[in-house]
């Protein structure tokens, strides 16, 4: 199919969303401009009739509709080509309300991964996911397909650097917490200490960023050196690691469940 | 490439698994009988050497690897051809060390999550996951890479009948506990509760049967009418449900925190 220079131009900035989730989710999210909405089959009765006005679903062939996708995407017979969400500020974590709670991502690549982070972050009232600008995923129609929904509602932040991000995060009282392999603590045994010594603040629980490593290589030395602590996650020493979205679900579990 | 019919036969018995992880555990357990190996550029000095002998590994091309695996297959330039694993009868679970802990998947289908689960599993030291003989992935490559080798040494129960299965692990003494979004009581209620009840067990945790529902659909009803109790975990109303993989983890590490 042949496009023309400002077609390809305006695709630049947008996505192609698949998957009835994510779809109805960008599609119900006043942030994001929807451009072309491809239907295989009958549409999703939940499709929100309203944000469908002017945009006239295209009746496509399976064959049409995954020519647009990644391979093996599972599109369940909808896609949209929406607007790319525009980055907020790191401000969106500082002003959040309380308890705080930041997911920040050092070089975690697997769009998959970071998209489940992303809806278990939003599952557990995390105030944003925080990424690089560079080695991370953009936010493609396979992230948002692993994020279900929660790429519409979750703020991702982009930053350049993210040792100041922590340094900032620090100066605002983040408890800045890297969960590593290495570590010697538990995460339940720092949460458990954390606010019998916390003094005033005993009574409410702290503002935490947690902060993940990569797929295999866990977090940099920069990076570690910026944890005030450092915990591990008690599994068993014959197995290696966890998937890391696993990894950040127990993780924010367990900061959730703080009293 | 011509196969003769003997090779088609043997390969149908058989599995290309990829990574290396997945590979070198593989190559590791005397259960795999390793048929060939295939290297793109050099081989990962942790190759077991004693276990290569007379495998005669094969320098070939990138996409002469890529031929054999599915498409986006994260390979790290190393394939193995392995015999399947046998999948061990249920009474694994029965005869495991206490507290026993099996983790039951009901039509989890996504290779991917299956994987993770596996991996999680043998994480947090369950005993075994159970998986039925129809609507589940097999034992692929891509869901053997999820798992990051852990599919060597978690066993991996096939059976034909969840409902009876469950049946069993009731009579075996197992607490059958579903996870469930519609559930009232939470997880970690749940287990409060359960050693102080307990009586003569209060003592040593119990042994559990976690049961988990597929992607979007969660439990069937004959397999949530067999639990002895359904949990949820407490997530934000707005968010539908977490990657199943995310739930097993965070289930999995409260089972496993129980004193």
């Amino acid at each position: 199919m042949a496009h023309s220079k400002a077609s390809r131009k305006r695709e630049r900035g947008s996505v192609w969303l698949f998957g009835t989730h994510p779809v109805i989710a960008a599609l119900n999210n006043p942030k994001r401009n929807p451009q072309r909405l491809m239907i295989v089959g009958e549409a999703p009765t939940s499709l929100p009739e309203e944000r469908l006005i002017g945009l006239n679903p295209e009746r496509v062939s399976r064959a049409e509709i995954e020519a647009r996708l990644p391979p093996g995407a599972v599109h369940q017979g909808v896609a949209l080509l929406a607007s790319v969400l525009p980055p907020p500020p790191i401000e969106v974590v500082f002003e959040a309300t309380a308890p705080r709670l930041a997911v920040v991502l050092d070089r975690v690549t697997d769009p998959h991964n970071v998209g489940a982070i992303v809806r278990s972050a939003a599952a557990f009232r995390a105030s944003a996911v925080i990424l690089t600008e560079r080695h991370a995923p953009s936010l493609s129609g396979t992230l948002a397909k692993a994020a279900a929904g929660a790429l519409e509602t979750m703020p991702v932040v982009r930053v350049v650097n993210l040792a100041r991000a922590l340094d900032r995060l620090k100066l605002e009282g983040f408890r800045v917490i890297g969960l590593d392999l290495a570590a010697s603590r538990t995460l339940a045994d720092a949460l458990d200490g954390a606010n019998v010594t916390g003094g005033a603040r005993a009574s409410a629980p702290e503002d935490v960023a947690l902060v993940l490593g990569g797929e295999g290589r866990g977090l940099r030395r920069l990076t570690a050196e910026r944890c005030d602590e450092r915990v591990r996650l008690p599994i068993d020493t014959a197995v290696e690691s966890l998937n890391v979205s696993n990894a950040a679900a127990i993780a924010l579990y367990a900061l959730s469940s703080r009293c």
